[in-house]
């Protein structure tokens, strides 16, 4: 079964479970479990940090005999309350995702999009070909907008857009992002970038298009940071590509806070190879993505 | 002196300043007063009601050569602490906006996105030719998006958004509204609907525009709940003439409410016009826009 996941990260803890903590997975495992009357267990394709956004997270869990007819049965009983037709063109793997958000409430802050059943070889994570995210700033150029507050961040000055999105380009391909990753024990910083651009909206809002095979932690962040010292003139553009040879973290660009970033796309290659490229990714990488 | 205006309506009790109460108006004007040293007064062009929000939202204020003086004055005592040529472009007029930003703090619910000079004969309110809305709605046909979910109402079931758009094209033009407003005594409710019509953005999202010379108490939110009526199924797109004609309220639809709907636009015509348009609007209708 796969899920297709949206939240607003303002008030979670990240993505992963944690005691005593609200986390997107938390809660949306005791939402599930209400549904399905026992526990169901997500494996998600971006461990998303603290106060990080999604509008395309996908996840997926297998759901005993049990659990499947306990949601069949639900949906029987609660039909007549329905608008009438609201259901009649929904197959049943797509009733979970009302029950969800009937468990959760309209306006909850996570929400699962969609539901689909998916092939038996379909790992969330591991299956993934590429995750892709997005940065949104507001200078003084931007019109700020209060609406899109919570996921956008604001920066002093102007940016120079143009020069921000040259120095992104140059980083793309396939390097060692040591310098741009908080380092993790035994865990490889090799990845490959294979789009990293800016732009401005019909706004005026700095936006970063940023997609990988995989990042490693604070890695888009750092990027970013990095983009944004390149914005307001304290680093050149070629800086980047020289920092990252380096290997080493610096302190000549922050690490960006996390309210402007979405993780807002996750790719799969084709049925027939999601097998193959989950036994790859095992392989290749430590578990970290 | 022009003022243009963007904020998130869940934390106000609407734009009109009232004791005790957080509003609009009175958390902006509270913040001019801090920039100006006394206190600056604001006309606006549309008195939104409690929780609805703007993009588009504008007012106008007249400072006192006292007033300027002060705004001036500071502008050079800060300067040295800005990013460098900061400000070198900015105008005078839009160091108010400026100001306003650093009182209200970067991520408010309420902003001043600009400020500009504005001929004599500019009345925010009473110059403004048109005022246009935006209601958004998701369905069951919407990918619902957390981050969107303080500006959009959720409705259950499928919404058909071409009979809606056909509902909604039938009430355009010059007419008498009463059986989409709530009364006020003495107030016309004649007005001229320009553009009512309904469409699917990418993500399936239900938009409403909505453009009219000026919209008397809870119009919108009235038009909107009677096409929600015909996207249920419940009147004919035909019925809302009908409805209208008959110049009473009804209780065949309701009032939506105010979480989906934003202010975004508000047009005035050119510069030697403006006094023109003021007279009339003045002499043809009540204080109401």
């Amino acid at each position: 079964m796969r899920f297709d996941i949206a939240y607003d990260g303002t008030q979670f803890k990240g993505w992963a479970r944690q005691p005593g903590l609200r986390t997107v997975q938390g809660v949306l495992e005791d939402a599930l479990a209400r549904v399905a009357g026992s526990a169901v267990r997500l494996t998600v394709a971006g461990r998303t940090d603290s106060g990080v956004h999604a509008t395309g997270q996908v996840a997926h869990a297998d759901l005993t005999p049990d659990q499947w007819e306990r949601v069949t049965r639900r949906r029987r009983i609660d039909k007549p309350r329905e608008h009438a037709g609201a259901e009649a063109d929904r197959d049943p793997a797509s009733v979970l995702a009302h029950r969800a958000t009937g468990v959760l409430g309209p306006y909850s802050d996570v929400t699962v999009t969609r539901t689909s059943t998916a092939p038996d070889s379909f790992d969330a994570r591991f299956s993934a070909a590429w995750r892709r995210y997005e940065y949104r700033i507001a200078d003084q150029t931007a019109g700020y907008d209060p609406l899109q507050r919570l996921r956008t961040t604001r920066v002093r000055g102007r940016l120079d857009a143009d020069t921000m999105d040259r120095a992104a380009r140059g980083l793309i391909g396939l390097h060692d992002f040591a310098a741009y990753c908080k380092p993790r024990p035994g865990a490889t910083t090799i990845r490959t970038l294979l789009e990293f651009d800016w732009r401005r909206d019909e706004r005026g809002l700095l936006i970063a298009n940023v997609r990988a095979d995989a990042f490693c932690h604070s890695m888009v962040r750092a990027l970013v940071g990095a983009c944004v010292a390149v914005g307001e003139g304290r680093l050149a553009p070629g800086d980047l590509e020289v920092l990252r040879d380096e290997l080493v973290r610096t302190s000549s660009f922050k690490v960006q806070e996390a309210r402007g970033l979405t993780l807002t796309d996750v790719g799969y290659p084709a049925e027939e190879q999601l097998a193959a490229r989950a036994e790859q990714t095992r392989n290749r990488r430590d578990r970290e993505s």
